[in-house]
């Protein structure tokens, strides 16, 4: 490889301060998102190889770390995951591994076998949705971090989103933009996803002042066929706003509303969560909605495994799931 | 594991004789999608080891194909490639191993150098849209087939979708609705998909005795902006029905009909491209349109690799893009 950082500074349109500052992780450098993306994509599109896989390349180390999931590849959804864990590894001289077992429970163990056999480095555990998982027993041999899921015992260090903070976060944007009277609409399956955003809502309501109106909070399959359904209901409680659960059960919101000639965000106020690839930015008003952080939960995971980010005060590392603002508001 | 088949029989509620003749691909069995479907999940949830990997195991050969993709498992869209090659590669006796580069060339070298070190039984190099790639020299170490893509020379086998048969298929659903004035919105961006869908359009209107007007053919961004944009002049054509280039546009021409007051299909019958999970089903009307085989195309490249199917005529199998009808003709 004859690619140089300076190549990548070119490329990205940056100087080779910030490529180095941005390969080599440094603490302290305060480098803009969109700078950072360019540089890791020019990494990846010119195959700049940093001088940690070469290090590690002549220690002999182990080059590699796994990734075992359930369906995060194969589901248009938390793939991001595998992307953050990706440039993350790279950038610190790994290839990552990728084993997406479905939940079949034999396959996953040989693949954690095989890995092991290869000398990983360590293992990342990783499921498609936030939710509590049984670790495999075969990971206790060698170091693993659970990334978008934890144990009951929190015998592993996990990183998640935040989903309190997300659904808050969504409730502050609704009253920012001048409304009082929010509906929420949460999903009917159990998850940390369910009761943090609903702890979300509430306490944001809270900290404006505004009651907790019981009649306000409704549940939908979290699917656009759940958000369509509702719609009526969420019409005839004389919301002004509504936090959807996520960004499908809003599109199928949008359907409910413009079917009854209610315009968005005139009549009514939309927020999602997620910020679903697909979906969010495409509808009409593009959606505003909270980002899960999935790139971010796979490179924290990475980070947490190789030691360079230390979970303190519990053992899961929440990761802040930011707002996206659109036209729906 | 003291997982029978008899156990995967009852969970799945068919007989013993239909989940062999699933896990062994029992030529000549038929065997309807639904229960292979039920026997395949049954066979996931339950952990069910095929006797093919006991023996592998045995006989000590090596137990892993690679996958190399550029970013099929962080990308919303062709993820079930992953989930059809690892079904197809457990029913062999074989755990998938898989490297998503992100086109970087270095990680993807690596993660090659890795697979072939651990002496993998073959490698399946795929991308997540089907188009021509060049074939990394490191793939000539081990048997290779491209799934999703294909190199200029036709040197390996290759299986892609059949995107003509693809576009055919769907006007004929449109001339089967009854429509005779047919309209197409094909992508601007150069690919198989672009020239196949409108070949297949072609054939379809001639077989039908219908004249090819190139007044009804339009070019858009291959999204929702592009669908949304190019309503006004689907309208003013009198087309009567109209093939989108995917879904994504088909999502975006619905929102534009819409707002100019007409109804879905009663006034314009719309044909998809891809069945899009979170989109094709979700829409109202839920959209008509043909599948791409992601599923069938990573199980073939499996079998193709292991030489239980075998490539005639052409250096490349194209797999058949089947039609999914819904309520949007």
């Amino acid at each position: 490889m004859s690619i140089t950082m300076r190549d990548v500074a070119r490329a990205a349109n940056v100087s080779v301060a910030t490529v180095s500052h941005v390969i080599n992780d440094k603490p302290g450098a305060r480098i803009g998102d969109d700078a950072r993306r360019r540089v890791l994509d020019a990494v990846a599109e010119l195959g700049y190889r940093p001088n940690a896989l070469a290090k590690t390349l002549s220690q002999g180390g182990s080059r590699f770390i796994g990734l075992v999931a359930d369906a995060i590849a194969t589901t248009p959804f938390a793939g991001q995951i595998i992307h953050g864990a990706q440039d993350e590894a790279w950038r610190h001289g790994y290839v990552l591994l990728v084993a997406n077992t479905e939940g079949n429970t034999a396959a996953e163990n040989d693949a954690i076998a095989m890995m092991l056999e290869h000398q990983v480095r360590g293992i990342l555990y990783s499921t498609w949705y936030h939710r509590e998982i049984e670790v495999p027993a075969l990971l206790k041999q060698t170091e693993t971090v659970l990334v978008n899921c934890y144990s009951e015992d929190d015998a592993y260090p996990a990183v998640v989103p935040d989903e309190e903070q997300g659904g808050r976060t969504a409730t502050e944007e609704l009253i920012a933009a001048g409304h009082r009277r929010i509906a929420m609409v949460n999903t009917t399956t159990p998850s940390p996803a369910q009761t943090g955003r609903l702890a979300g809502y509430a306490s944001a309501l809270a900290a404006a002042g505004i009651d907790y109106d019981s009649s306000l909070v409704f549940e939908a399959e979290s699917a656009q066929e759940g958000g369509y359904a509702i719609a009526p209901a969420v019409i005839a409680s004389g919301a002004e706003g509504v936090f959807c659960h996520n960004d499908r059960v809003a599109m199928g919101l949008y359907d409910g509303l413009r079917e009854r000639g209610l315009r968005i965000p005139q009549d009514m106020a939309v927020m999602g969560f997620d910020n679903q690839d697909v979906i969010a930015a495409h509808l009409r008003p593009p959606l505003s909605t909270v980002a899960l952080p999935h790139y971010e939960i796979g490179a924290a995971g990475v980070r947490t495994l190789l030691g360079l980010e230390t979970i303190t005060g519990s053992d899961r590392l929440l990761v802040t799931c930011p707002p996206v603002v659109r036209a729906s508001l």
